[in-house]
């Protein structure tokens, strides 16, 4: 299908191309031709109204008829074929391969949820009346959800699908009832006009209200803040960077009714590799890191950025492993400019930086490409750097040697917040990894134990989130059927007839 | 038991009360002879840190342990006998009655919570392995749940016992295996050390950490702020005003780290009267209305503080049924002189609103006792004058005349979020009952049909909450057993050995 490049705004694409942004393709690290509106005020003020007139029949559909528009979303990216495979590639340096994969989950996150609401779950408690109860009689009560309202949501730089336009918190509003309106993101617009125009066709055929999804297109930052200010908007999903995630947690905070932000932020999720199984495998577990981080050139919210490891007579095996794995890696596209400036200026800091020593790059290529690096520090030197704990968003991982058992525990202590953390241990480990995990349990979403954090199980007890700056709200994930309750809130039906109840709280 | 008018900071009774405030006797209308102290900047700072401190081991008690220790806080609070009772009655200038029976509803909502624990529900979603899946072998996942950390709880005016020091959001908080900091109300600061007496009592028998809980005394608003920034405080549940809800919140959002805040503020609990119960029941819904309204003097979040009717040919016996009720009300007590005064120069500010009509006052008093009210007014002044939709904390209720069933829609479609709205029905009304229920819903937390809002039943499907300002976040509740999800996060464990699994996700 041809690129307007324009907003689709309640069904219908508008905006003025002509002073607008170009796509960039990051393969050939050049611009693409087709030309990008910047929403108007006018245009987003009408996205938001419209989901809001949108939202008094939308949240009226029963679950049956919101999982057949989920699952007809799905289908519509399937017929958008190849085409979103190239455009999605193009303009992310993902390759075909993993833009097919994540198509796959894409499609199969809409299905779960169609699943979820078919299967009438979360439908909540019911709890009858007791009219002879002492002192009181008991009256009927039915506790249900309702979805929230207008949700807006931001795509995500490093995944054009799983977490931009029909993604993940997408999926989980309209799940739940909520109008989406979509803020794509600037990396992948042509992906995310295509996405859009499939969740436009579902919405055709599903004989909906246009206003249920509106995606806004644009650089311009106060595009952003009209959208998490706006009173109508009632929950606002974010994937990102700790930066930007704070400036919008910011901007909401300003609003006058407070509202959700789910916003998840960064992440090194530690990887703690215990004595035993480091003298059992440590080339093996050196190479199994180096794939990890490797996987999407480093650019996954999951990647291990800090392997913590005790410094004993098998250390020198793994850190030689480790320094041979990064020095075979190929040099790598990243999704953006930005994005590559930004992991190559923070690596030149860290080279300069005293007490942390570079131990290996991977290999050069390109002006354009990325080269991954290996870095080493100690606890004393990690304490006096706080920056070491901020994730760098790329191919760069960082490993904290610990002089003994005590400083691996020191420091969990030190840690912010991550959305994983493993732990890689043999039996003999069990009681040192017992004592990892206790305290390490609260500095995560995920604890993992003896696999990599990089891929994401959609499932029903996955969770993605965690303590700040992991997540800004911490009861919540962004993954798995359990997100749908971000965009739901309880109601108690008290002493309700039988003909007012939504049909899942009648007996 | 003596009243020290100190502080309880971890197990310590601290500060100086030469210079601090003096409790007040609402009944007498007098100050009392007690004084308590203004907590230091260093108690604030102690009691937080060592309620850090004891997470470590009580966020890791079995859910039985948890579950005995909530008990025995019940037990001890009944063991404080008559004192409890008589102090909470002259600090608030509630009847005994009344004490009696909220005492009896806090040692239930720790026994909820208590039974909660111990039927081990909450404890997650268990998926397992699934290695031969393609194209990727599915992990072992299970969802279980952490408390957050350190809860700090601010006491309410008018429910010294059941949402205050040992009240449902430290029972949850509790529950969820989260230490509590605890600012009493300055309203009742004897009644909060009497039951902060009983649960360090609790906290001994069960041999617990002294951080587990700590009490506040305090007029000195920098405490409360204090206590909001502080670093270690990971979530903050709070009764009260909107005005007082809102600096709060303002305060929270200057922190580094965003937290989770639990304000449950305003709510004018509209009541909405349909044409055929007005023609059948008249003069019993007027009377039932005033009865709702009278309880507790007016002081229940719940109150019903506007009453939606159109104006047909049976509007005139309801009108002068409430007449008639409201005038035969004895003037009464209120909590504070601070809260008698702002109801009564809203009430004066009433008398002199265009388009508002004072319909009735109850019965004169001595000049401390407060004397009921009721109004009248039309849509086009309720919009003209948006004041009129904020909370009278007092036994103030207005009519909100309709000329027609289209014009009560419209009401609907004025209304900011509230805790609960009643539709009194016949079954005649069913039909326009429904078309007001459906976009009631999504204003309010509690939808009830032909009951009274006041009285809130503690159960698992209780929702206190609903659309701000009812509460600054829908997604929770204050009462119930599902309070205790406020105070917990979820976590992910994956390919976890049994050995560090909690016990209630092992197979």
């Amino acid at each position: 299908m041809a690129i307007t490049g324009k907003n689709l705004i309640a069904g219908q694409w508008t905006g003025e191309t002509q002073e607008g942004f170009v796509a960039f393709n990051a393969v050939l690290n050049q611009p693409m031709t087709d030309k990008f509106a910047d929403a108007s005020e006018q245009e987003v003020e009408t996205a938001i109204t419209q989901a809001h007139q949108a939202f008094i029949t939308y949240s009226q559909l029963t679950a049956n008829e919101r999982a057949n528009f989920l699952d007809t979303i799905g289908e519509q990216i399937i017929a958008l074929g190849d085409e979103l495979i190239a455009t999605a590639s193009a303009e992310t340096g993902l390759p075909v391969a993993r833009i097919t994969g994540e198509r796959g989950r894409t499609v199969g996150q809409l299905g779960l949820f169609a699943n979820l609401l078919r299967s009438g779950e979360y439908q909540g408690i019911i709890e009858h009346a007791n009219p002879t109860r002492e002192p009181l009689p008991k009256p009927d009560t039915r506790l249900g959800y309702l979805p929230v309202g207008v949700v807006a949501v931001f795509g995500a730089s490093n995944f054009p699908l799983a977490f931009s336009t029909a993604g993940g918190d997408t999926a989980s509003a309209l799940a739940a009832g909520c109008p989406v309106v979509m803020k794509a993101h600037t990396a992948h617009p042509a992906t995310a006009e295509l996405v859009a125009q499939a969740i436009l066709k579902a919405i055709e055929l599903c004989d909906l209200d246009n206003g249920v999804f509106s995606l806004i297109q644009g650089e311009n930052y106060a595009i952003s803040s009209q959208i998490v200010t706006h009173p109508l908007v009632k929950a606002v999903g974010f994937t990102g960077s700790e930066r930007v995630g704070m400036i919008l947690q910011q901007q909401i905070n300003q609003r006058a009714e407070p509202i959700p932000f789910y916003g998840e932020l960064g992440s090194v999720n530690p990887q703690f590799v215990m004595a035993n199984k480091l003298a059992a495998d440590a080339s093996e577990i050196a190479q199994g890191l180096v794939a990890s981080l490797m996987m999407g050139q480093g650019q996954f919210c999951t990647s291990p950025g800090i392997w913590v490891v005790v410094d004993d007579e098998n250390y020198a095996t793994f850190e030689q492993s480790a320094i041979e794995a990064i020095q075979t890696q190929p040099a790598g596209v990243m999704l953006t400019p930005g994005i590559r400036e930004c992991y190559q200026s923070t690596v030149s800091h860290w080279q300069n930086l005293t007490g942390v020593k570079m131990l290996a790059v991977g290999q050069q290529g390109d002006a354009h490409l990325c080269t991954a690096a290996l870095f080493s520090t100690d606890i004393a030197n990690f304490i006096e750097n706080p920056a070491l704990q901020e994730e760098v968003f790329g191919s760069c991982a960082l490993i904290v040697k610990c002089t003994d058992f005590a400083q691996m525990q020191q420091f969990v202590t030190l840690l912010r917040g991550n959305l994983t953390a493993s732990i890689h241990a043999v039996d003999a480990d069990i009681e040192q990894a017992r004592a990892i995990a206790q305290p390490l349990a609260h500095k995560v979403g995920r604890l993992i134990y003896n696999q990599m954090p990089t891929g994401v199980e959609v499932c029903a007890s996955m969770n993605h989130g965690g303590p700040f700056p992991a997540s800004t709200n911490v009861r919540s994930t962004s993954v798995g059927s359990e997100a749908i309750k971000r965009f739901q809130r309880p109601i108690c039906y008290q002493n309700m007839p039988k003909a007012l109840l939504p049909s899942l709280l009648q007996d």
